[in-house]
């Protein structure tokens, strides 16, 4: 069978493969300053965001992402009440982060206001926290927000960017990894979304190489299933100031007060039971 | 970017969705009796088995499918020596059985001798284990094989076969799940490759309640990535005869004597880690 134009299709050229939606329409097209956005609705996905024509999440499966590129670290640190999200323009990590009673400030440094605007309208579901007391949404970069936080200033640092092309680069470079750490408490953990296990090794490796260049005394990776992102199987890496990222509050986990769909005290040590082929390629 | 001729595609109607390879060149294409099959050289996941459209395997990634139905359960069962393989045409899930040392035979039954013949002209590696004296490869079909099957003839049956519609629909029904149990000794475990935990549920449920009613004591699902499948995750449910799935023999897999690229002591155990969602679906 093939495809024709009732699809999104996004090419992933390094993994020499595509990914594609059956679509029911185009709900809304524009261009920002920093980007083109598009949302569609699909057929067996609910709603798309599309950013310069890579797919960001739907309906159907963002809660894999969100889950755990946040629970992780927030049931790893020991008692984390300050939280910063760079990017996460959809708010749904914005949303999971706030699920935990113990946060008393999330802030929100993401560069395009459109996105969070248009995900307000077309994700309401994602962003059903945006008005919590304990949220602050800032539009503006990242990078430079980072470099001007106080010492110490945050527990948990959740880097939800786009990919490391175009205005994310810097995100996943060293001076940054500086920045967050210098920016942590004792104890406190930055998290990266790391890409594809499959498709993107060299990245995985150069943010390791990275985040261990700037000082922080470990680096971990987990892994997750992630349908509609290149290869299906995405992964987040932790780094954490002066601990290990190894051990969680698992009984915390067992007793949480709010529901998860993919996380639980189970995945969460089974996301970071790193397969043989990426633990040779990341030496951990 | 749109995707044109130069891509393989197959729709997953069920999901709303499509894969696509980049593709070389088609290498060979034929009607067997029983199916068509088509191989491609791709750009870049080596080559591509297509059967009736639907994407069987490739170079690249099959060992993640091909170790996760295999060394689970041969690592579940406390002394496996003797293993059934139903379907498995392209041989790659018996060149995993034929690691384990222990093995004394491996039979297995494919209904489709030109899915092998094809496998060791354009998939060699996978094929290295077909001369070992401990396997016999039969072609025939695998339903009436369990059904002769003298009681307790096995250790481990592992259910190698294409998706549950056409002719190995009858592989996923109770009558031949019972029959599975009268050839397995005690302990023995038979293994179902069980299809997508996000688009199939309807079907990881019927597997479930089929187990179930056969009379297995224990029935257990394990998930993970397998990229060039629907929604890039996959799964495996294993049954056990009088016993419990739980536990393995973890030191057998920390000192194995073979080498394997996803499965260690720590992804058998992560592999059976049930997302939230999951849990609920089957009643976990």
């Amino acid at each position: 069978m093939a495809i024709d134009d009732t699809y999104f299709t996004e090419v992933c050229k390094e993994g020499g493969s595509a990914f594609s939606f059956k679509i029911k329409r185009k709900l809304h097209e524009e261009q920002t300053p920093y980007q083109s956005i598009a949302i569609y609705e699909t057929e067996a996905f609910g709603n798309l965001m599309v950013i310069d024509g890579y797919v960001m999440l739907t309906d159907r499966d963002n809660f894999l992402y969100h889950e755990m590129l946040s629970h992780p670290a927030l049931f790893t640190h020991r008692d984390p009440r300050r939280a910063l999200i760079i990017g996460g323009g959809d708010c749904g990590t914005l949303r999971e982060v706030l699920k935990h009673p113990g946060i008393e400030s999330a802030h929100q440094v993401e560069i395009d206001e459109r996105v969070t605007r248009l995900s307000e309208q077309f994700f309401p579901e994602l962003c059903m926290s945006n008005d919590d007391p304990r949220a602050t949404l800032h539009f503006g970069d990242g990078i430079q927000w980072v470099k001007d936080a106080a010492p110490g200033s945050y527990d948990v640092i959740i880097v939800d960017s786009t990919d490391p092309i175009g205005p994310a680069e810097g995100l996943f470079r060293e001076p940054f990894y500086r920045d967050c750490l210098n920016a942590l408490g004792t104890g406190g953990i930055v998290v990266q979304q790391s890409e594809s296990p499959l498709y993107h090794m060299g990245i995985l490796k150069g943010i390791h190489k990275a985040m261990r260049s700037a000082g922080y005394a470990d680096v971990r990776t987990l892994h997750f299933p992630q349908p509609v992102y290149p290869s299906g199987w995405w992964s987040a890496t932790l780094a954490r100031n002066e601990e290990s990222v190894s051990g969680f509050r698992e009984d915390a986990v067992k007793e949480k007060s709010f529901a998860t769909r993919y996380y639980n005290h189970a995945t969460h040590q089974g996301a970071f039971a790193m397969p043989t082929f990426m633990a040779e390629a990341l030496g951990t």
